[in-house]
Parts: C-alpha cells; sequence; structure tokens
C-alpha cells in the first residue's frame, strides 16, 4: 500500500506516527472518508470544506491548499490501482509535549490513504443503542472526529445483540444518528433524517439529498422506528437499506427507496 | 527518551506506531497516567485496575499482567533517570482494516512513557467552559479514554478567555470535572466533588481522598461556585489550589486546605 505523510509518498512500511502524536495519545483531529471513481475523489469541495470546519474548530492549522490534498489523493488511489476504492484523510495536531493544552505552535500529521471499497452491504438489522449516547452539546458531534468511541461502544453493542447496525439517541432522548451513517426514516410519505442539533453529523451524502428536496429534517424519536415503513442509512460510501429496527420490520422495496437509490446513483456520477 | 513498546525498550527513534493503529484514527483505546518517585510507581494496583476496567468495558484484551506492566514501568522510569516524573501507558485496539466494527482478534498496543514531573504549578483561574459539556450518559465518562477531545476544547477555551483551567459542566447542567482533574469544592466546612454519574472521572485522588474522610461526593450546580469559600483540582500528578472560578475570588489559605496538602503528602509516599 501506497499512503501520502506530510508531503511524502510513502510505503505503509515507511509510514511511521511518532508514539507522541496527540492523534495516537489524545484523539486530537479530525477525518474525512471519501469514495473514490477511479482516481477521481467524489464530492472533494464539500469533503475539503468539512475538514477544514473541523480543523478550524480544533484550532489545527492545516499547511496544504486544496489543490495539494487533491492531487495527493488522486496519487495515492493511482497508486492502490483500485477501480472502486476509498480514501480516508487523517488530521491530527501532530507530535507534542504531554498535557491536555494544544502546543502554541504545532507540526500537524496529515495522513491519507486509500483502500477497497467494501462491497455494497446487505440490508441490515439495526437495534437502537442502550450502551451510551450522542452528546449534541459538544461541538465534536458536528464534525468529524478521531473521538469514535461511542460509535465503537455502540457498534459493540449491535453485534453482541446479533445485529449488524446501531442507532444512537442523543443524551435527550432523540435519534440521532447511526454508527457511521446519517439515518433517514420514511414515515407516511416524507423521508425524514435528525437535525444537526439532535446529534447527527452533518454528512455530505445526506446534505446533497436534502438539497436534492427528496428527503428533510425533522425531530425523531425511538416511537418513530415503530411508525416507520422504510429506513435507510447513507454515508460518503453510499446508501443501505435498514431490513429492521429492533422488531420492527421494515419494507426493502418501497418506491420511495427506488427514487433514493437512484439520486444516488446519478448523484455519486456528478 | 526510552520507551516500552508491546514488550520491547526502544529509543524513542526506534518506536512506531502504525498509521492504521486504530488508537491514531479512531481514539480507540485507554491511557493511564502515573506519578513516579524515583522509578516506583505511585498507587499502581489502582491504575493498573483501572486500565483493566477501561479495557474491558472497549473489549480490548491486556496480554501483559500486571507483574510485567510494572516492571515495564519501572525500566522506562529508571532509563529516563529522572527523580520527579510521570509515567503513561497508552493501550490500543492496535492495528486493523477500516471502519468502526472492532477486528476479531485484535492485536493491541501498549506503549509506556516516561517523562519529567512538570512543577507543582501555581494556583490556576479557572472559567466555567460554554464551549462544550461532559456526556454522563456516555460509559467514556467513567473510563480514562483516549476520547480527550472535549478536555482540549475547554482548555483551549479558557486559554483565549486568558484563564488557566476550565471546569465542564454535564448535559444537564451539574459541575463535573477540570479538563485533566476532578474538582473539589469547600461550602461551609465540607469538601464536596461531583459524583461520577454527574461526569466526573473516577480519578484516583480523588478516590482515596474520599476514603480518607476528608472530602464528600455531592451534586454541585455553578451556583456553587459562588458559594466556594476555596476549590482544588486533583489528579495523579497533584493537587492544585484554585485561586478563582470565574470571577469568584477564592481563599488560597484555608486550613481545610492544609489537611487536604499534608493528607496528599503523606499518601504520596504510601
Amino acid at each position: 500500500m501506497i499512503l501520502w505523510l506530510n508531503g511524502n509518498l510513502l510505503t505503509a512500511e515507511e509510514a511511521r506516527i511518532d508514539p507522541i502524536d496527540r492523534g495516537f495519545l489524545l484523539g486530537d483531529g479530525v477525518f474525512e472518508t471519501i469514495r473514490l471513481q477511479g482516481s477521481r475523489p467524489l464530492h472533494l469541495t464539500q469533503h475539503q470544506a468539512r475538514l477544514r470546519d473541523g480543523a478550524a474548530l480544533l484550532g489545527i492549522p492545516i499547511g496544504w491548499d486544496d489543490a495539494v490534498l487533491g492531487q495527493a489523493i488522486a496519487d495515492v488511489a493511482r497508486a492502490a490501482g483500485l477501480a472502486h476504492a476509498a480514501a480516508r484523510l487523517t488530521l491530527t495536531r501532530g507530535p507534542a509535549q504531554r498535557g491536555v493544552l494544544p502546543p502554541a505552535e504545532p507540526r500537524p500529521t496529515l495522513l491519507i490513504t486509500a483502500g477497497a471499497l467494501p462491497p455494497p452491504p446487505p440490508p441490515a438489522h439495526a437495534i437502537i443503542a442502550t450502551s451510551t449516547r450522542r452528546n449534541a452539546m459538544s461541538p465534536l458531534s458536528r464534525i468529524k472526529s478521531l473521538n469514535y468511541l461511542d460509535s465503537i461502544i455502540a457498534r459493540r453493542e449491535a453485534t453482541g445483540r446479533s445485529t449488524d447496525e446501531a442507532i444512537l439517541l442523543d443524551t435527550r432522548g432523540h435519534l440521532a444518528e447511526a454508527t457511521a451513517a446519517n439515518l433517514f426514516l420514511l414515515i407516511g410519505d416524507r423521508i425524514v433524517t435528525p437535525p444537526v442539533e439532535d446529534g447527527a453529523l452533518p454528512g455530505i451524502t445526506r446534505a446533497r439529498l436534502l438539497a436534492s428536496g427528496l428527503a428533510e429534517e425533522g425531530r425523531l424519536w425511538p416511537e418513530d422506528c415503530a411508525r416507520a415503513s422504510a429506513a435507510f442509512l447513507t454515508s460518503s460510501l453510499g446508501v443501505r437499506m435498514l431490513a429492521r429496527i429492533e422488531d420492527r420490520i421494515l419494507n426493502l422495496d418501497h418506491p420511495a427507496f427506488d427514487t433514493v437509490r437512484r439520486w444516488w446513483t446519478l448523484d455519486s456520477k456528478s
């Protein structure tokens, strides 16, 4: 595997993360996952904007402009030589002496990798996580930070309950999102997704689907899962149907979902 | 610097964290900070128990027993050759392929470092953070995980407001803790610290001080800061007085604090 680390194309074996990198010690950073068509990153402008928003919130400078990063992603993708791949950009505050307080002059770490896109997953059985909650009162809920343990805990709960996915509630009990994807429920003839104020990450596929007019934001509660006739998840890697949420069996052939799937196929070529 | 990484004593330059380590990519791990007296770690049994509790909650196996880890800490401390030092143990789920779901057979990373103990800091001016909240509804609030960004955000807020420290509230508005230390307020003749249910990390110095009978747990609200006559913070590295919380000027010479300071000096020799 060839990756890009702070300006250099390296083999995975050559690449070294410093043991005092704050990404490793404190989860002090942000990331993006970007779908590739050949070596072309999809919706790169939005991903770069979100990376910069997250870095700005944390006060992590990015010493490379978007053109350099776009080229680096293409270089890594070309070296991977995959027709269907995903890239990941990981930005951390870099190596520093111990302590919570960030260094005055950070030397950030920026890593770009690419790997095979997983095959389209089958419809998922999701639970509503009881092991943890999303914190919509933290700005972290609105950026794609490296602090991913709540999602990991919820996904482990799903696995422990012999299911595929978990839906997290925020601390007030609203539906927020799945462990690495936004949630959409079909209720009546409306496709509804939780608002960012309720702990939903502002996903890029989510934003595009909202902009298309096919879906809308709305506050959702666990009871709404029992009212939904169909449901799906979106991430930058694709759209995944939900076959069940807890005991509620969902419609996998609803025409509304065909519309969304057609939209997504077109959107991922744009 | 000599460190211990997965069983090997290495120089810092030799040590390499894999770019696909889940500690680096997802903050997937836990840590401990341990004060050393020469090469002897203080309260090692409690630190090891907390590390194992956190690892168990996350489902990360630890392939070394406590005796090996204790020896490793002593070896790293001896190599550092410092009279007053602190060790850090960092445990992650290790390298893995992409995705939130942990690998079925993780190969965890365990890193032990030691560095100079910072000199006793002067009394701090603390603010009550408005930038973020602790999430007491996540089990992460009860373990020392690598997901440290809420504390980093609050500490940056303190710096931005020309102060030293920040006190975080939980999502319901209770006082929880400072960015890397537990909070104690002297109210009347009682020394009170927030309960774990309100987002306080179960700190080891905190637990020992509670066990000594000098302090007690109790729910605290921001208004209690204005009622407090004195306040201090505890961590595994020591006790720090607060000179102010927001505009409230606190007593730095209260006899109750002399008692705590004497207790701590004795306790850190035990």
